[in-house]
């Protein structure tokens, strides 16, 4: 236990933010009062009615905007957002109230609000009341993870948490490990920089046709070769053609399965693309940016069998795990195998002071300020356990089971297949592709929903990725009615 | 204005986290009720009570910690976090309320706070209230701006922040326009990237010795020939040097100039520069994540001339601009330079939804999931305008002057020299680098003051980096005894 310190507290006073004009400069023409931190122990106090004015302000939006989204398309939003800020840089500030109470309130009305159970349309989750109000404390504190006099307890706790879900990944590694990310996308970047720099600049990247669009942009941002594609037509990696790929190719190769796709929420057979890798002496990456959170189901995790074997496993927490953006993580079987991102900066990491016993974060991402989306990571599995969290996932995959059933039942409705995770595809009966993108287009603008679409069996399929946990069989059975509704109209 | 609608608001019901338990699944064998929903219009009175827990957690863990940083170097830290977390990831949850508390409290006592007038060694900025405050509201609402349909009026808003920021670095640019990023180091990373797509991948990136060590390593990320290195001997690039480097080297040139450098805050040249650069026929990007505010203050201003020359230009609010992290942005003076950055993902940007008006963001980042961290910038622009910023930059350069002629006066302190921007170094008088070295890690161990260190001619010095417009000349004075007692101990 680390004892209170209080000898040197007493310059702390001013976080409240006095009325006195600045002890530096020529006040200002008019009078100037320096604005509150959120920070030091006076920093809640100038939070806590801005704060009420975010909520009122959040209730307020959400209201008037009533549907998931506002109706009218991207000219109606814009011409609101327009006439309620006027000008986005004025000379003179409105002060803290107005400027939140305005554009909190501006961007809730103008949301696609995932909370509304038809927002459904991708993997955009409507967040956990817990971990947002966790976020609250990363930006009142805002440590940043590139150095440790900069976060020294947010460090700490970003080494517990990751080394627990790499843990989950990879039991058996030597010392699992993770690093926070943005996203999926740039888990999926870093995989391939460090099989770049395993095997050099000739790795091939190679993928299936259902991979993530990332994959290919990563490989032209760090100037590999664009990946070899692998079809996929009924969803899934196909296995033979996988093993042609892998016997024509020569050189580093780097194989990519997905957990979980973003079109249909299919999962790639890993013991089997695994068992080719072994064969054929090819490295495997698994994108689990969707599907990784299986492994806290217990009636699930049987679906991720294999996933151990990844040298490197991209996990995404803003999908199924109920955090806001940001909350990715790429995550390794050995801590060794992230050495390639080590960096040096003098003022960040000197070499006296890592010698000194100050940890060095510097190789922990290829960013620098880094934000401490961890937190409510680490707030949010102690909240709910693994037994919480495996529950959430087990909800969204019973629910877009629940939403298969009806569309069968339904004969103006065509089902693509039964639903692996929370995605489930369909669309009218008879309907032409056209047909399909005028009505989610047509839902969209009306303001009534929002779905997503995806090709499959060379058609065109609405889409509907199940995140929300709150929502019920009637909230589906409306769903479905809006899409009959809105195509027969 | 677009009208409320209130038809599909129904469904709706479920965010506050009614205590039935899911409609879908077998309940659990411990009694379970789906955790409440952030968002929605029942989002704010599910956030209400957890917020409170929050401050509460966010007074009681700074009250606790009194000083800048926790006393007693990472091993305290971590034993300390260590003891109040237990296991990062229970089976079954403790709960909304304790996980908060638990770890917001172990997080604010173990936090080196900006806010506090002795954490001073980075550019980490104690964030405003009224930032920290609407960052709340991109976590509740969780926009995603990779499209339209996640993200309506989240992406309305940084359109407008963005070419409103852009029209500041670059008035007079066809069209000025900005993306948003983490940060100084992905702003410069994509201009590096976008000069390489436009000049190819034998593109040479000429930077100063001052240069943010970002640099060389987007340089590395990209596949880019390691950046050639122009002498800085006196903390801005040498002319003479650069135009010898210049005169040498074939093929198409990128010089990335910077202005507040991360050792001293220098200015490099920037007219001058530009100029050699149109001799030369290189392409100019600045990197202005420090100092780029200084276009708010109307007698700083002056500094930035030129800085309108650059193609590309790096900006980062979450340095003098009070945000939390992450609030980055790269401005260019025409928005088709981005085009480069264009690219399409059948789910979220299709050709049709294009056609039909649906706005196409992917060519925004390179990252996929987005957060919209717009929002706590417009937040803030609306609520001091450019005058509160810029009042809020004087204030702090005007500190780093006063804390100048404070060590001026003392002769037991070396001042290296006059402070550009708001960092200072200075050094105990006829110390080794040794002492330097060991007099701020003595300072970090024992919670007294969190400063930086730099080399400059020749030697180590100490580093304040005054970012807190708080901090009085009372906070200064004590802030060089600490220095004066520890060396002299």
């Amino acid at each position: 236990m680390i004892a209170p310190q209080r000898n040197h507290v007493r310059s702390y006073r001013a976080t409240l933010g006095d009325m006195s004009s600045s002890p530096w400069s020529t006040p200002p023409s008019t009078p100037w009062s320096t604005p509150p931190l959120a920070g030091g122990p006076e920093g809640a106090d100038a939070l806590r009615p801005l704060l009420g004015t975010v909520l009122d302000a959040l209730r307020d939006g959400a209201t008037a905007r009533g549907g998931p989204l506002p109706p009218g398309g991207p000219g109606a939003v814009t011409a609101h957002l327009r006439d309620a800020l006027a000008d986005v840089l004025p000379d003179k500030g409105t002060g803290a109230e107005e400027a939140l109470r305005t554009l909190v309130t501006a961007l809730a009305h103008g949301a696609a609000d995932p909370a509304h159970p038809h927002c459904a349309a991708h993997l955009h989750t409507p967040p956990l009341a817990v971990a947002a109000a966790a976020d609250l404390a990363a930006s009142a504190l805002n440590p940043s993870l590139d150095s440790w006099d900069q976060a020294p307890a947010a460090s700490t706790l970003e080494a517990l948490v990751t080394r627990a879900l790499a843990t989950e990944t990879h039991p058996t590694g030597p010392a699992p490990d993770a690093l926070v990310t943005t996203g999926g996308t740039e888990s999926n970047q870093l995989a391939l920089l460090l099989a770049r720099e395993h095997h050099g600049p000739t790795l091939q990247t190679v993928c299936g046709a259902n991979a993530h669009h990332s994959l290919h942009r990563a490989a032209w941002l760090l100037g590999l070769p664009q990946p070899v594609t692998v079809p996929a037509p009924h969803g899934t990696l196909d296995l033979a053609a996988l093993d042609a790929v892998l016997t024509d190719l020569r050189g580093p190769l780097l194989v990519t399965a997905t957990a979980g796709t973003t079109d249909t929420g299919s999962i790639d057979p890993l013991p089997e693309i695994a068992d080719l890798c072994d064969r054929h002496g090819a490295t495997l990456h698994v994108d689990a940016a969707y599907g990784g959170p299986l492994l806290f189901s217990e009636t699930r995790r049987h679906l991720l069998t294999g996933l151990n074997r990844a040298r490197t496993v991209t996990l995404d927490l803003h999908k199924l795990g109920w955090q806001p953006v940001a909350a990715g993580l790429l995550a390794v079987p050995d801590t060794a195998l992230l050495d390639a991102l080590g960096h040096t900066a003098p003022y960040l990491n000197p070499d006296d002071d890592t010698r000194a016993g100050l940890p060095d974060l510097l190789g922990r991402s290829y960013r620098t300020s880094r934000r401490p989306d961890v937190l409510k990571i680490a707030v949010t599995l102690r909240a709910l356990g693994r037994t919480g969290l495996g529950h959430l996932v087990d909800q969204v995959c019973d629910a877009a089971a629940r939403l298969a059933d009806q569309i069968d039942e339904d004969p103006r409705l065509d089902l693509y297949e039964r639903p692996t995770l929370s995605t489930v595809l369909f669309r009218p009966t008879g309907a032409t592709d056209h047909t399909v993108a005028t009505t989610r287009r047509d839902l969209l603008t009306r303001g009534h929903a929002v779905l997503g679409r995806a090709h499959a069996g060379g058609r065109l399929w609405l889409k509907a990725t199940l995140l929300n946990p709150h929502t019920t069989p009637d909230d589906l059975r409306e769903l479905l009615a809006l899409v009959e509704g809105s195509t027969t109209r």
